[in-house]
């Protein structure tokens, strides 16, 4: 049984994993019969989002322990990931991939990547295995895979030009389907930078987890 | 189009909604060709648990402002749901549909339910409207639809024997299968109490939602 680990920051699309993308990644893991472990990185949240209202509120979280609100409380923190425990590497979306797991939100095309996921990340793009981004997650791949790295975060033309400064070759894709970058066994769909309902999201989802699988 | 009503109870499977199941029935609602609108109650969780060590922590989370995470901020307030505009109920579980929709987590066989979730989910009983419950929502069905309605939560006998004593008939369930209340229109299914993974969960839930779906 082929083993994947999922790496979430945080719960919730304005400040966390993207939770809809979050879970259909578990479940099409398991529907192609492999086995996952979850990860986060024990760091605090860049910020809170009241997804209520879209405001800030006045709190601090911690990215492993909200995390483990999707997983089920069933989460190791990222330091612990050791690459040779595992076939593939998938990282679901939402604001958390690019506040929690780099600050692309806010840096632009002058983002870096958090250490953990760095070291993480890096290590299954060394080791030539199989890895999947997903919605804005692929925003970071040019600072993981290095200049020319193929992907797709849909079709929004700011984001993509800020990518491609970071070295990255952007390539526009719909919602239901997948890029491949067969040099690197790399493979991003833009979920919920296009979904507009859970249906496309899975479709889109389902073939990236799918393709991952096939490689790793 | 059929509409229908999902009422969240936070966003984590020790104090609010399970995540996967609010999920997996957002999906299989959209499957079935319906849409929906969530709802929560805007009032203070009973508690906060820290997801990764399963403690109590010190802060006050709102059950719509968490729910909206699962929701992705498109939900409402829980005294807005006017039974007239849907076609259907769906309740996921996790502990919050057992601590902040209703008591029974603390009060078992003495239980009360939160006095929106008591109005709304009465609305749709007294209207003869189809309805779904799932995980360990099923135990404030007694205080719902009176003596004698048929549920099931699985097969945990303690807790089958407080809801009995609540007045419901419990029956036994496999985790991917459903009890039906022909009379009321419910369905009921185990889905977290038993399952043991993501393909558990969807193949109750999913069987829940085609019926509902199909009674409504």
């Amino acid at each position: 049984m082929k083993k994947v680990a999922v790496i979430l920051s945080g719960c919730g699309v304005f400040d966390g994993a993207e939770v809809n993308e979050a879970v259909l990644t578990l479940l099409h893991i398991e529907k192609g019969g492999a086995s996952y472990q979850c990860f986060a990185p024990d760091i605090e949240q860049m910020h809170v989002i009241n997804h209520l209202t879209g405001e800030p509120q006045q709190q601090q979280r911690n990215v492993l322990v909200e995390a483990a609100r999707i997983a089920r409380g069933k989460i190791k923190p990222l330091t612990e990931l050791k690459v040779d425990d595992f076939d593939a590497l998938l990282v679901p979306g939402g604001f958390g991939a690019a506040k929690n797991l780099c600050d692309f939100a806010v840096k632009g095309a002058e983002a870096s990547v958090q250490k953990d996921m760095l070291h993480a990340a890096q290590a299954f793009a060394k080791a030539g295995k199989a890895a999947g981004y997903m919605c804005i997650a692929p925003a970071m791949l040019p600072l993981l895979y290095g200049r020319g790295v193929k992907l797709t975060i849909g079709n929004d033309a700011d984001t993509a030009q800020a990518i491609n400064k970071l070295g990255g070759e952007h390539i526009d894709c719909a919602v239901d389907n997948i890029v491949i970058d067969d040099q690197h066994k790399l493979v991003t769909t833009p979920a919920y930078m296009l979904a507009e309902n859970l249906l496309q999201a899975d479709a889109g989802i389902g073939k990236l987890v799918a393709k991952v699988l096939a490689l790793a």
